[in-house]
């Protein structure tokens, strides 16, 4: 059986006349002036069909007439210029007038219409019948940018010379990171494999086996509980390249970006990327991924902090902590002593601030706040002087630690920029945010840790210094973009040498040997003439959902799962046969701890 | 720091004069003439430098004379007009002078050379250092080989319209198919997630999804006992089409295998690919993938058999068997009574043959055979013409079930062209086998099960006859792309009504019920509007191995497991500490078994 000529967003004026045949899903059906309209739908757009008594055989109307959406239908008919036109869709200007009818396949009632629900579904209807919701053309068209921006970034990587080599799946189960997925190995009984976090150790050798420029489009995996906007599995691009300093990385890169981002909107990023170094970045923003479509910056008090009479913000200066300041622009009104009120209480729950200064400003002028008793008026002139807050406007102060005051009025920016309609969500600004600290110190374990991974390479001008014996505010090749308040990739250079990187361990507190026992097999190899190499790796679902403007990442991944891990369509995961897990030697021991817990 | 200006494949007469900075790895070095020579190798090919007193400074000669292989250097110098040029690589025109020199790292003493030892080498030592074979030229062009494959099926599968959907990794596990690779899911104890086997049921979501046209290049897992060249987790092309009949399938799937075929071997394919139904593949060449590139071809006796005077022949037939013989071209000589026994015992063991007959035909036309005197002249002459033998052959029979004589003749066969070099390694042959059966009779279960699978449309021809109550040699919409012997891919179209499927489900001994409880949520998909569809999947890894002509996957997979499923270079699987268990409410109970087994 041919079933179509045309598909549906095909026929134009030009093809009126023409015998077609058209198969697709019924859209919509309605009777009018003795016709029946069928709205028929396909992948490329809808047609309009006609049932005329005049043209088709009685059983063709009688049957076109008792259709009931999203039955699956062919159609044979004639081309014809449609007297009342709709120049919304492509296929507008004309209507097919079917002769014959076959019906493919019928529809049962459907959860949820198809058609013109747009906004209101439920997203657990939708996922657990994932294969209707990709039928409504929003999806549908998500579906296909990412295959388009895959396209995109694979023709860009080859285009520059990068091979695709495609790394395993079942890995070696290493103790860093996140936590592995395993995998249980039945012909290697009491052995597992794990699933990749990243390919970041195969992607390195690949460099040491002379690859020179990679990527990949990899599937990777991270057992951790699931927050907001995560996935237990996810779509990452992997990159790395041999012979190149962090600019080179950067400008490829960059090139990338652009060319994916032009393909996803049609529009065309005319700038070079702002460059913003990690201390800027935190020091201006309160976060290492800024959005800078608008400004309310963080102000410095700390100065100012240090040499005044307020004992509150003296003491945490003196402390070693910093004062910072944002600007709510013209929000005098707005910020009620209850809206002041939740926005302490968020910095306080999810950043640890002990409190929020507040100072408001009336039009006239008038200053209102708790601390205002505190400080001269002179004093009080100089911190809204160093704020550059106006009349009208108010002014949120946090003192502490740095790490809590960033984080706090990081944190609250954002909230600002969102609540007070501070952003413009027409408009995409790219960053690069670049020399990330090689260390910081973990208050837990009281030791220092490896900011990024420990194959990340010190910065030509802070080399002195590590050597030196210094192990705070060391800066690192790293380079992260950022897209709009995301961070949608980053990277790094890394080391190559096996001398440096043995004082790097050193410093982590790891001898060479231990450092062999962790990363295993991988230290060795750099023994072989390994070249200076970096690379860097992007977040796909994350970086596609920005462009295309979504709030959730599961609107542009294919089938993903809830935040409980679960594909509600195949209700994956579930109990399997005892023989499964016999067969590979486990038995999995929950009801047993289970009732033990319980006892 | 500038790495390079350009790489070592690239400089030609052109270049002469210009000062370049190359860098790379030190693939020989010689000394000659008071000069010291350095071929230096990247990964687009070697330049040859030249450290000259003259040239450059006295450290930098010094350093050069002591440059060990696979050092990593970078060297500023002057290209020069060779003297003795080496008109085998592109480069060998000219050479550099080198100015400077530093070396970026060092190479400890390998565990194999890199260059010069193409063909023997231990797999294991290969596989244990694969970031260092795949520094050799070869392996380095099969990744690239295997990177242009793939990039040609994506822009291929994007030029027709094909959407990359990617489908997830972590699944529920059905009892169906081959063993699945279970993943413990610590948020949900106790429950598991499978590895994928092939996007099956995923693919055909997407159909009833609307995306009409799917393509993905899908990792899929298979946790079967490895035999040769098997590999747990493979890659596949997978692809699924909707409106179509299996010749658009067929059409567009031959126009990518020539495009890919052109890629890899630079040659074109300038027929079309002959069709032959599966009951002629195993007629004539005993086999559902045939090697076309010689001859050999299986002649049916069965009818002689049926009326002649050997007992054993003639109660073969009576019980339904078949009695088939294949000719061994000027084989007189080689066919001894010793390698006919190897050759029966050959079909004896792999294909439980019970014997095998044979005729040997002098050149003088004497005939050897001790069934001979079984026979009467005249039969002997009619098995003899229909065999189509000449003087020197010799005819090899086999009578019995016709699975067996398939199996055994197919083999003997292929075994024959091997070793009489029937077969032009040169040459590259395509086919499709179609029409294969939709059930085959499963002697151990007693019953019928589905050759391909139950979701497999039945021939239109045949429909009717299976409505009727037949089940044997009832043909289903099945395609099979053969290349050299070997299936590179295969698929069908499927039945997409749900009353055929429930048919289908009822000849297999599935109530509805039961298929429900089989498959699940996808049997019910299929009742909102499923469009006719079909699709294939494609072995990338042996599709590749047989146009590079590899004689083994491995050769074609970058990180490939040995048929043990480890990893000899990251040492995957392994055991696992306890506490990663825990968190998974999982024992292994091998230690413990493997006491009781021993007690």
């Amino acid at each position: 059986m041919i079933y179509r000529t045309h598909n549906l967003g095909e026929l134009r004026k030009e093809n009126i006349g023409q015998t077609v045949t058209l198969s697709g899903w019924v859209d919509t059906t309605r009777d009018f002036g003795g016709l029946t309209f069928v709205d028929l739908r396909d992948r490329e757009g809808k047609t309009q069909v006609v049932f005329d008594v005049d043209v088709a055989p009685k059983e063709v109307i009688e049957t076109a007439q008792k259709l009931k959406n999203e039955t699956v239908i062919r159609v044979v008919g004639k081309v014809k210029e449609r007297s009342s036109k709709n120049l919304n869709i492509p296929t507008g200007e004309i209507e097919v007038f079917a002769a014959e009818l076959t019906v493919l396949n019928n529809c049962d009632v459907l959860p949820f219409q198809i058609t013109g629900t747009e906004d209101n579904l439920n997203e657990n209807i939708r996922l657990k019948y994932r294969y209707l919701d990709i039928r409504r053309p929003k999806m549908l068209n998500n579906l296909r940018m990412r295959h388009k921006m895959i396209m995109a970034i694979r023709n860009y990587m080859d285009e520059q010379g990068f091979i695709d080599v495609d790394t395993p799946l079942l890995n070696k189960s290493t103790p860093e990171g996140a936590r592995d997925f395993l995998v249980p190995c039945r012909i290697n009984p009491g052995t597992f494999y794990a699933l990749p976090q990243s390919p970041q150790l195969f992607k390195q050798l690949l460099m040491i086996g002379g690859v020179e420029k990679y990527f990949q489009i990899a599937k990777c995996f991270r057992d951790e509980d699931l927050r907001a906007d995560r996935q237990f599995e996810f779509t990452q691009l992997d990159v790395e390249m041999s012979f190149v300093e962090m600019e080179d990385v950067m400008n490829t890169i960059e090139g990338l970006a652009k060319s994916v981002f032009t393909t996803i909107t049609g529009e065309k990023v005319d700038y070079k990327f702002p460059i913003m170094p990690y201390a800027e970045a935190m020091s201006r923003f309160g976060s290492d991924k800024p959005d800078v479509r608008f400004g309310v910056e963080l102000k410095d008090l700390t100065d100012i902090a240090r040499n005044c009479g307020f004992k509150a913000f003296k003491s945490v200066v003196e402390a070693g902590g910093i004062v910072k300041a944002i600007v709510v622009p013209n929000a005098f009104e707005k910020f009620s002593r209850k809206v002041l009120g939740e926005y302490e209480e968020y910095a306080k729950r999810y950043f640890g601030a002990k409190g929020m200064a507040y100072i408001k400003i009336a039009e006239d002028g008038t200053i209102t706040s708790p601390i205002a008793k505190f400080f001269s008026e002179d004093e009080m002139k100089e911190i809204i002087a160093k704020t550059e807050a106006n009349n009208g406007d108010v002014v949120l102060i946090i003192a502490d630690k740095a790490k809590v005051v960033y984080g706090a009025l990081g944190g609250m920016r954002l909230r600002i920029g969102k609540e007070l309609n501070l952003i413009n969500n027409d408009e995409f600004k790219f960053l690069w945010v670049v020399d990330f600290p090689m260390f910081t110190y973990d208050e837990d374990e009281q030791r220092y840790k490896a900011e990024h991974h420990p194959f990340t390479s010190i910065k030509a001008e802070d080399m002195d210094a590590f050597l030196g014996g210094q192990t705070e505010n060391i800066r690192t090749n790293t380079y992260d973009m950022v897209l709009n308040g995301f961070e949608i990739g980053g990277g790094s250079i890394r080391i190559f040498n096996p001398e440096i990187q043995t004082k790097v361990f050193d410093r982590l507190g790891l001898s060479y040997e231990e450092a062999r026992e962790k990363f295993g097999f991988f230290v060795d190899a750099f023994k072989y003439g390994a070249p200076p190499h970096g690379g860097l790796a992007f977040g796909i679902d994350r970086w596609l959902m920005v462009m295309l403007k979504e709030n959730s990442i599961r609107e542009v991944i294919p089938f993903p799962k809830t935040n409980k891990g679960q594909c509600l369509m195949s209700e994956a995961p579930n109990f399997v046969d005892k023989e499964q897990l016999d067969e590979l030697y486990l038995k999995t021991t929950y009801e047993e701890d289970k009732k033990t817990e319980e006892n």
